[in-house]
């Protein structure tokens, strides 16, 4: 069993397995089995292969339900975004997985327990082996801890651009009239630069500056992005007191 | 209402939709609600994206599930060569999905109807659509009858091989001894051929030659794979009568 892996999954996730040895599974390198070969261990490649496929699913089917009215396009660059190798990783730290990786002594010297590819793959395993222990729904639970939060924390506004990624942010809870207005424009005609607000339900809440009105627009609905969204943070501490 | 689809899906699949809205969605392509403005309809696209999720989770629990032995790189290929267009598009042509298509009128002349990249998408919007008003269990009943029974027929073997293949259908209701020998070698030591013959428990099931051992194990498996195969299905057809 590897130590302390179940009371922090426990803790910090309210999760109990009923069968560890998928966890120890999902958690063991090929190297580590290679120097225990008398210890019948199983490395994480097979319930990786699964767990991908699960998070797949479970990553497509809350973007779908959650922007009804986004078009393919935009969810499948957002998707990628999302379950991309950097990703994982950042979510397996987050998680302190690292600290339960069981690794050859080679891998270790050459820092794989730091490598972003490796920390990746255990994210996968991990899900997979809690899918198969617990089912969809404990996946469902999980990442709505770990990851969909970080929708709303702006992580994935660059894969489906500032303004769709305002239009979700404002219009979460129901429709919000959002309008996009020229401000002025400044410059030489061959060096023209443009300012554009954007308002919500008329008021302003965003302007930006660019070469051409689109820029502008981005710039803008970047800017009221990290307005907005540090407004919410200030409410949530403040309500924390 | 797509006219037709929801009687041959009782009559040959038993499912019964809820929300045939949802059937509409999935057969429905761009080109065709651009030609129907009015109509306030809704395209596959979006559907696509989620059974796109749906199939790779499905498949890849399974074979994980079926070939408990396989390791990752097999699963791998073997679940690439299930989920390729070619093959979704064969799956929806013997539903017989290629009939209930609505497409614009330019893209019906255009043969667009038989073209595998939108009998692909038509597949897989209409697993999307079943897991939305049926959910998952309903998409294994569906895919078990549809995609599963290819893999015994043989569909696949290319992707992991005809050794690993003829193992895997042998030791499907447990284990069996397979040994590959060498029954003669011929020719020139320049131009040599080599003859090798595979037993099941002590039993000769294939022989096939090759201008090395390897290719000769591979076309002495594919041989069996024929042949026993042949067999189950002469005891089928016999047993029906």
């Amino acid at each position: 069993m590897i130590p302390g892996i179940q009371k922090e999954l426990a803790d910090r996730f309210d999760i109990h397995f009923s069968n560890p040895a998928l966890l120890d599974e999902a958690f063991t390198q090929a190297s580590y089995v290679n120097e225990h070969p008398r210890e019948d261990l199983k490395f994480y490649e097979r319930i990786e292969f699964l767990g991908d496929a699960v998070l797949q699913l479970t990553v497509s089917e809350y973007i779908y339900k959650r922007y009804p009215e986004m078009p393919q396009g935009k969810l499948t660059r957002l998707r990628a975004a999302m379950v991309q190798e950097a990703s994982f990783a950042k979510f397996a730290l987050e998680c302190h997985f690292d600290q339960y990786i069981r690794l050859g002594k080679g891998e270790e010297k050459e820092g794989a327990r730091h490598r972003a590819s490796l920390l990746c793959d255990i994210f996968e395993s991990f899900v997979g082996a809690l899918y198969l222990d617990k089912g969809k729904d404990a996946v469902v639970a999980f990442i709505t801890t770990v990851i969909f939060p970080k929708l709303d924390a702006g992580w994935f506004d660059h894969a489906i651009d500032y303004k769709t990624a305002l239009q979700e942010w404002l219009q979460r809870d129901g429709d919000v009239l959002i309008d996009y207005e020229l401000a002025h424009e400044d410059g030489p005609e061959n060096d023209r630069s443009f300012t554009m607000t954007v308002a919500a339900d008329g008021t302003i809440v965003g302007q930006g500056t660019g070469k051409s009105k689109k820029s502008a627009e981005q710039a803008a609905a970047l800017k009221a992005l990290n307005e907005l969204r540090g407004q919410q943070e200030t409410l949530i501490t403040h309500g924390k007191d």
